[in-house]
């Protein structure tokens, strides 16, 4: 459960949009100094009232028939999402997505530090990577207590995803971005996000189906 | 607009978990014959009023008192998520994440067959990826219509999204999978969806603080 300063619980969903929110009002900064629900709710592909009640959970950001203060809302949101505050993360597998993702310039752009790769490959162990190290995923539970890493990265094969996940909590990451196609066994409340690139291809799959058949 | 058989209204956040129960159903084959919607919502991380609501509206598949049979639910979910049909998709974009992709088994294992590659740089125009081709982007267009492409992946610089997009439904091409981090601007009820990887990750870095604020 997350709760807003007014003690709301915040769906998660919304949670899930504020990044987006953020994006935008970075684009808009500069080009225009408010915007109104309506319009908001238009780039979002939502509607006016939908934005209202995401951005209430945060605080009171709007003026009746003034709209928000892009500039203002902005720096709110980067203070919600802690934009500016340095975020230490791993990867574990250093396979196509793994590779990807160490060269992933974004992560570095929003606060995110790579800190080290894992693998159990032994001819993959002590390279490196755009200089970040590939070490055996036996040491995984030590580099974390060591180098206080916030968040894991996994992106090995579906089997070895759950043991992964157990050393890195067990360890002390204080949340996961998963990348293996399954569901993690996390404690309950465990911050997690996941990213399943086939789930995601198959639902665009039935939605092609679906319009299909409307015609 | 989805709808179901019955003329209900598919929620688009119903359709995403499909891919999901599809997975567990693959799992459970040939482990157990039946399951109840209650253990299934434990599985899912839902509640078993959610796991009846969401299969719903695909059919009557449990019996009251009985659970689901898992052999027939599966096969249900391949046939409305239409697993077992070719489905051709090319990449736009052949950096990092879209290199990636192009090695990602997972796609294959699920129908998805890559036809071919697209980028605007000179240098990489003609070499190969695990045997698919790289083309120069102004020569997407004709692909898509000469080899009746179904799916467009968009794995290229934020800036050059939407002018990619733009020329794929032009094209003829049905829906569009984004990695770019930006919303794209299509018709409405286009087939679309979004990977937004530091979405994903601020969406984390958010659950994590809030936790942390709560203890």
């Amino acid at each position: 459960m997350y709760k807003a300063r007014n003690n709301r619980i915040i769906p998660k969903v919304v949670i899930e949009r504020l990044p987006r929110y953020y994006r935008y009002f970075q684009i808009l900064e500069g080009k225009v100094d408010k915007i109104s629900s309506q319009k908001l709710g238009e780039i979002m592909g939502s509607s006016a009232s939908q934005v209202r009640l995401d951005l209430s959970y945060f605080g009171e950001f709007g003026l009746q028939g003034y709209g928000y203060n892009v500039k203002k809302l902005k720096e709110e949101l980067a203070n919600i999402l802690d934009i500016h505050k340095e975020r230490r993360f791993i990867i574990a597998g250093v396979g196509n997505i793994g590779r990807a993702l160490t060269r992933y310039d974004a992560f570095e752009g929003a606060g995110f530090k790579l800190m080290g790769l894992f693998d159990i490959k032994e001819e993959l162990i002590g390279q490196s990577i755009n200089n970040v190290k590939i070490y055996h995923v036996s040491e995984m539970g030590n580099f974390i207590k060591e180098n206080k890493i916030d968040i894991g990265i996994i992106s090995v094969p579906r089997d070895a995803a759950n043991e992964v996940a157990k050393t890195m909590i067990k360890s002390g990451i204080k949340g996961i971005l998963n990348f293996a196609p399954t569901e993690l066994d996390v404690p309950e409340d465990f911050p997690i996000e996941n990213i399943h690139i086939i789930d995601k291809a198959l639902a665009l799959s039935f939605l092609i189906k679906a319009k299909e058949k409307t015609k």
